[in-house]
Formats: structure tokens, C-alpha cells, sequence
């Protein structure tokens, strides 16, 4: 982590939103296919000490790959949580891969913040979406 | 809805855990690609009426459907919701698209329980986890 890495989840700007994966709302409206979905289901460990900058930090870096499209984040009181990623190809998906500091906030996961995950990575085929009027 | 919908949701059997869209914990271990996700995101009206029993009524008939693998579901407080649906096939997901009190209950869903909704009908490529030792 950089000395900037808690910039991201504590600042608040002018909008009410300081942290797009745990107070956002509306769900993206879908993209046109084909694009990709990464599913990142998980459980966490007790352990807190750095998850929240780590994570602030990683929805920033994220948005600076070529080709990222949005992430939606929610988690259950049971512990469940549920983050999907959406990129343009698996181009994107594989330099956001490569990133030096997600590799490392990656192994910080595994060792300290994480009791299980999966992932799925997934080409999507087909999108609807439905707003009310 | 038949006169069985409410029982899914409202009885709880021997285990802590009746409705597991809502309790279940631990995320489901990544299955052998190919297989499929749909990935369904929502923001949810002020109605709730029915809501409930016929989201439980959907989870115990999904399960019915030939080459459904599971589901897992979470909220956040903001109100955004997710929920992903495992399948084998595509012919498993076209299944459950004409399933007839799914479609009902879809219908009911744009009719009053949803804001806005999109949904990634996927494939996944490939897949992996992780379970602390």
C-alpha cells in the first residue's frame, strides 16, 4: 500500500457516497455482449487491521484499467459477500490481473482477511435490464 | 403462488437456516467450467407485499430445475441486491425462464417489487477458490 491508500474509503467528496461498493444503490444497467463478468463470492475472517483501505484502495486502482466497466458489491449479515466486476475483454481483466498492488492485496487475503472465496470468470451472452417508469 | 408458497420461507426445519438466499455464510466451491451464471442486480420498491414467500416459493423451484448447481444472494443496506444462479447449461437456464409460476412471480416482480433490475446471462471460462487450512 502507498501512503495514498487511505485516501480512498475515508475521504468523502461532495456526494453522499464516500465507498461506491457498500453504499451504492441502483444496479449498473446492462452492458452490450459480449463483455465479461469476474464473480467473487467470500467469507471473511475476523481479522479487520487494512481490509477497508486495501479495499477502498483496490476500487480506485481498478477504475484505471482500460477496458473496466463497474463493480456492484453486497454482503450479507451472515457473512456472504458477493463482488462482481465487469470488463470489456480478457485483456482487461488479465492486465488488472497483472497489477502490482492487487497482486499483493491478493496474497494479503489469502494470509490474513479471507476464511474462503471462489471466483468465476464469465463471458456474458446475453443482457436485459428492466427501470420502472 | 399456490397454497404451498408461504411454507418455504416462513417454517424452519431442524437447522438455524430457513430462507439460504438470506443466511447461508460460506460461498459455494467453484464448479468445473464450463457451466453458466446468471447474475441478476436489483433495487427493490417500498412493496413488500408477497414478496417474501414467493421469493422462498422460487428458491425451493429452482432447485427442481435439472442441472441447477445453486445460488447465492446478498443486500446491501443501500438497497442494491445480488444475486447469482449456477447452472450447467443453457438449456438449464432456458428450463427455468419457462417455468410458469417463475414467470408469474417475473411478472409480478416488474409489476411491484422491483425499481430496476439487469441481468448477465454467462459463461464461465474458468474458476477457482480458496479455503483457510
Amino acid at each position: 500500500m502507498t501512503t495514498d491508500s487511505s485516501d480512498s474509503s475515508d475521504s468523502s467528496g461532495p456526494g453522499s457516497s464516500a465507498d461506491a461498493s457498500v453504499e451504492r444503490v441502483a444496479p449498473l444497467p446492462p452492458f452490450q455482449p459480449p463483455y465479461y463478468v469476474v464473480v467473487f463470492t467470500s467469507l471473511r475472517t475476523d481479522e479487520d487491521a487494512g481490509y477497508g483501505e486495501t479495499a477502498g484502495r483496490m476500487a480506485d486502482l481498478v477504475r484505471e484499467v482500460p477496458g473496466f466497466l463497474g463493480v456492484e458489491s453486497a454482503r450479507t449479515p451472515g457473512g456472504l459477500g458477493i463482488t462482481v466486476s465487469y470488463f470489456e475483454s480478457e485483456e482487461a481483466i488479465a492486465e488488472w490481473r497483472r497489477q502490482v498492488e492487487h497482486r499483493a492485496a491478493q496474497e494479503r487475503g489469502r494470509a490474513e482477511w479471507y476464511e474462503s472465496f471462489s471466483v468465476h470468470v464469465s463471458k456474458v451472452e446475453r443482457s436485459y435490464g428492466f427501470v420502472r417508469e
